[in-house]
């Protein structure tokens, strides 16, 4: 316990202390020794490499599953892609310093202007790539960011973290600008997430069981993100050709992630003409459908679902489809099952369309488009840190904004309150 | 137990189902609601009264102290004056539905709009305006809204909460758009911040010890407001014409109030000379003084300050008064000790202006102007529902805007990723 407690302590008041010299710091600093991390990546390739396949070498002796050690393996290419990512966040605007500006009868003039966030602890899975992400985007934003990824890819996150942070440190950020916590044990976790004095707030990345843990026992306030049990619904009025590629492309494209879709509603007025052309095609992709009794009539090959895959991310090739009587049915099953990810409706029908969009609540809703769209990036807003399914403070794609706060400057010449 | 996990429960729903209907309810609709809810008041009057005396008499009996039995009581013009104030907020801006629009690359038409948050607890103690005031924001806002105040005021606010419920619903609101646990025992308020299905966010409104008891153990998302721990820094090139009025007018004008200054800091440089006039001008307005060392050497009338007063929040004539050497271990102090919600200088010297402004780190940051004026009304937006002392989601006063997330909205024509 003790040990873990001055460690932790320490890094919260090196963090602290570096934050508050980096709320302040000029745009051009931040953007310079963003370039030196870029370059300090380049520089480091053997060495990033070596641990990374000390991390990898690791992972197989314990048997982890072949799609984890995928995410954990850095390449050559890989390391050159976190540089250029790092060079793209050089040229994002810089949000801090920006606001709105107004004056009150009283003569009072008053700025409401963007500051940094302070500290932000990131608490992340087996990809060693967000430790680079994440700290660029904290630099760039003017925060201090203490790192605490999974414990497999520790070896590739120590020489990773220490190689950006002694370049951001060279080019003069604070010391304790990046911070990476080298004690995996959940205990430190549980740690973590209570250190409101130091830490601001914090950003779980990763699957749903590491998000609901530091939810329920974070004191300091959390950004949740990710899990998305995604929907689409096909309505009566659709076109069968836009249905039939937004479905294949939001379920098959890249499944593995949070804004794939799980569910697929199917409207009863169309459901014996579409659902046929519709299985053909996921056949074809290798999608395994668990269907709805409706469903399982209609196509011959799926398999009953159960109450429990109406709730399930699968974030695999796997499919739930179910037959609903309208468009209400359809909203009152998203109702019941969205994470308020992203949801879909296919229709040319301009009055439900408009409904869907109103009535559904989620961070993006859409009308004939593939959930996939939800994303920073495809948004428009660059880099993100992650997609926040909360309503509190940020929803959806989180950029640079995201990372900020505000607060209010007030020129007086001797006002007082009467 | 089960008492209130059944009724809690039924709460929860009916707020749940209450804020899916709100969420799109017309800003006409809601605006008339508003003002039956304001004539209801009128025409209760009697009612609400009584019901008041019931808790005054309650309270005296328990040998509850004046300052909180003058909080809970209302009179005729108390209640005049509440209907008026559901009456300014019908002339708010509803910021529902309002947001940006923009068009991607590939024809992808984005909009982010404003929708409510769905539904807000707000935990409060003794003064039942807060049901009213907290129901009508709520309410403008398109959120459903559980209010849990003090057990002093529960007479009065289940008559409150029942008049305007009632009078909301006449006018086509859904049934549990305002809802009282009319149960006050803390067990309750545990079981309430922890109910992350039905409720979206938590604010507490009340002492320090109510606002940690939620930080501490709300699962849901939480607000943080109002612990206010504010300075005053009379710096060497400060006009004494300016900072006299100001410190006399943020401590004494309402010391029980968040925005209230608890502690004068004074550069040493000019402590011989400004320190009599102040305390001379402290003891005309009854205000007790505790003093560092060297305020004590020079005003023989203070009491020493301990360690903890500089950690204390008054709320009373009480002010503690420290001198410093310079600007820097001004701002040290204050990050120190600071709460982090208004703080102010005063200096007729532009770079230290500036400094003060840019480097400390508070939802109000000042110079020349006394602290009182962080608040909703007189920063210009309007009713209040509380000043956040958090950095996420919403900072200082919190208006309408801040009972409102985003949703994107996207109209696509078939777009898929590629």
């Amino acid at each position: 316990m003790s040990n873990f407690d001055s460690e932790l302590l320490k890094m919260g008041q090196n963090a602290k202390k570096a934050a508050r010299k980096l709320a302040y710091m000029g745009t051009d600093a931040k953007n310079e020794a963003l370039m030196a991390m870029a370059q300090s990546l380049i520089l480091s390739e053997d060495e990033i490499l070596r641990a990374n396949s000390r991390d990898i070498t690791a992972a197989e002796k314990k048997g982890i599953k072949k799609s984890l050690i995928n995410r954990l393996r850095l390449t050559s290419e890989g390391i050159h892609q976190m540089s250029e990512a790092l060079g793209d966040v050089v040229h994002l605007a810089d949000p801090v310093g920006e606001g709105d500006f107004w004056t009150r009868p009283n003569g009072l003039r008053m700025q409401k202007m963007r500051v940094p966030l302070g500290v932000v602890a990131m608490i992340y899975e087996a990809r060693p790539n967000v430790t680079v992400d994440a700290a660029a985007l904290c630099l760039k934003s003017g925060n201090a960011v203490i790192l605490r990824g999974g414990a497999e890819a520790i070896e590739s996150n120590k020489v990773l973290a220490r190689v950006i942070a002694e370049a951001a440190e060279s080019k003069g950020m604070p010391a304790g600008t990046i911070q990476l916590v080298e004690e995996t044990s959940h205990d430190w976790v549980q740690q973590i997430i209570k250190m409101n004095k130091y830490i601001d707030v914090v950003i779980p990345r990763g699957g749903a069981g590491l998000i609901q843990t530091v939810v329920q026992n974070a004191t300091v306030p959390v950004i949740e993100t990710g899990t998305g049990i995604c929907h689409a619904f096909v309505e009566r009025n659709a076109d069968f050709n836009k249905a039939i590629p937004i479905v294949i492309n939001a379920k098959t494209q890249k499944p593995g992630v949070c804004n794939a879709l799980e569910t697929l509603l199917v409207d009863q007025k169309i459901a014996e003409s579409f659902l046929p052309l519709m299985g053909a095609e996921l056949q074809k992709h290798n999608v395994e459908i668990r269907g709805c009794a409706e469903t399982c009539g209609i196509l011959p090959y799926a398999v009953p679902a159960t109450e429990e895959d109406w709730a399930t991310e699968y974030l695999d090739l796997i499919l739930s489809i179910k037959v609903v009587k309208n468009l209400d049915e359809a909203m009152d099953h998203i109702y019941e099952y969205s994470t308020k990810h992203s949801e879909t409706i296919i229709t040319e029908n301009y009055t439900v369309a408009q409904r869907f969009l109103r009535e559904v609540d989620a961070a993006a809703v859409y009308v004939n488009a593939s959930t996939r769209f939800t994303d920073g990036g495809r948004f428009g807003f660059g880099a993100e840190i992650g997609i926040s399914t909360q309503k509190l403070h940020a929803r959806g794609p989180m950029g640079l904004k995201e990372l900020t706060t505000v607060k209010y400057l007030i020129y007086g010449d001797g006002q007082i309150v009467k």
